[in-house]
């Protein structure tokens, strides 16, 4: 019996062992999958994420903008709000939004839960406001029950509301993509003309910005660094929180994961291909530009960095009651 | 040899007896589950639902209107369209439509195929037309690859685009539903007062339109057949496809299958809560009041009718590429 339990863990050792994955010492580290800590908050979460109750018209949705389907955006210069109001920037995907040392482009949200209850007040976007939005979940039973469960017997508010949503949001990383199987010992994942686009990548300098779990997100940067960007020179960026002239024009730098689902390019969406944003991006930040076999090189390269989308049942919504406020599309 | 086989095959016949459910024999019949033809269409069709580039301004999609994750419907009276026009209808539940005799509140629609190909083209819905949406498809390698393997190597047509979401459309449907289970002989799946709500329901007279699977969707009717409707006066309904003045304010009657999830009600949109949309139709439909005790039993029947909601993981759709057309919000 003894000598059984020995060899079986024996055997659990060097499958263990085995198991463990030796990553490639490089600036980019693989996307982990989401370990939720709490999956009842991640499932309310995710029907707050697809709730079009939280908008004014009852008909835009966290999803309409960031598009679960599409890379987490919407695959739109600027998105379309309440009574069709076009946004001043471009949607940041949600997808990996985690890995980012601040939300928007500016960064004016700490994290994912400071950033949630934004587009739910912004007249321009969803159009409500807190206490309508909390209103509206507080007249629908099955709401109250699910933030009991989490929550307690408290009144739900709009602090519940963000930290569901953040918690939802926090399990949408994009684990498994090609660059990662390689990153993790996979020579095949990747082809030549992708590794040596990898190689470009780091040689030509985006790597300085674009490194990390999310291949960017953990800095502020300033768009236009050498060769000022001419095409808007009205978004001022990170100088519109600091107020500090320095950071004109400084943005987070975004993910570059899953870059080949979510264009178009910048906070203006004005390049909707990857060629363009990498030639834009050489001669705008380096100063100079960038042989085309190079850029199509990095292309290619960064083809390799969609992961595994988000994969989960679309989810089903309760039912409104004669107590809940009604929409309004005006 | 022979006797094993002889002895399985009568075990085989005595169980699949037992299996066979004896349905009551009533004016309502349950819904069965999807036995899809073509599992790769569907697939297809489900992705092109979810499309929002075969709109003009790529926001919105089949599901924008007819929300998978709300009963099918937006719970709006009248849905937002391209540059948030307000349309002229009440958006019907996509869930179950395959059970109507036409699609359309006027009929004008013979199918899911026929419906499937006009909101995308309506200037005040998706605001776009075939030929774009067509070239959209054509431009993007993973659906050609798609179209191909499913209609052989033609150009990717309209009637392509129609026939897979019509496909997709046909699983969209919701059995199971506690007043399926009690048809197909299980007492204990609703209650004595929702029993008895059915009861009043066919002594009342809804069953006379609301009958069949999708307790309606299986004749036109006049709205106001005994009193006149006065609330909307000006949409004539079948009228307008048979030009025929007896068809004043004909409609399509609606299923009621998941009619608590599908508020607000009526072709205008006009009644939010079930107990006035039994009151309204019992005054304009026989010229009479109901009890409200008797409408409080109906309601108690009509909730019985939510089914099993639409359960799929969202689809990952495939991503433009550099000669896509690009949307326009304008």
């Amino acid at each position: 019996m003894k000598t059984t339990v020995s060899l079986v863990l024996a055997l659990l050792a060097v499958a263990g062992a085995r198991a463990e994955v030796v990553v490639r010492p490089e600036p980019i580290q693989p996307i982990e999958a989401a370990k939720p800590a709490d999956p009842r908050k991640v499932e309310l979460g995710k029907k707050l994420f697809f709730e079009t109750r939280l908008s004014k018209s009852g008909f835009l949705s966290c999803n309409s903008c960031h598009n679960l389907s599409a890379g987490g955006t919407d695959n739109l210069p600027s998105s379309i709000g309440h009574k069709w109001n076009l946004g001043p920037i471009n949607a940041p995907t949600v997808l990996n939004a985690r890995f980012n040392l601040a939300q928007f482009w500016d960064g004016r949200a700490k994290d994912l839960t400071d950033q949630a209850g934004g587009p739910i007040a912004n007249p321009g976007e969803m159009g409500s406001n807190h206490e309508l939005a909390v209103e509206v979940l507080t007249t629908i039973p099955q709401y109250v029950t699910w933030f009991e469960e989490i929550y307690g017997k408290n009144p739900v508010s709009i602090e519940q509301v963000k930290d569901s949503i953040a918690a939802f949001e926090e399990t949408l990383v994009t684990p498994d993509s090609r660059f990662d199987r390689w990153l993790k010992g996979d020579d095949a994942a990747i082809t030549e003309a992708e590794r040596k686009g990898y190689q470009v990548f780091k040689e030509t300098g985006c790597i300085a910005c674009h490194n990390g779990p999310a291949v960017g997100g953990n800095s502020f940067q300033k768009f236009g660094l050498v060769k000022a960007y001419e095409k808007d020179t009205t978004t001022v960026g990170r100088m519109g929180v600091t107020k500090n002239e320095a950071d004109r024009f400084v943005f987070k730098v975004p993910t570059l994961r899953n870059i080949e689902l979510t264009y178009p390019y910048f906070h203006d969406g004005s390049v909707w291909t990857l060629e363009e944003a990498v030639t834009v991006m050489s001669v705008h930040q380096f100063g100079k530009p960038i042989k085309p076999e190079d850029t199509a090189l990095i292309v290619a390269f960064l083809k390799t960095l969609t992961g595994k989308q988000p994969d989960f049942p679309i989810p089903t919504l309760p039912p409104s009651t004669a107590t809940t406020p009604r929409p309004s599309a005006l």
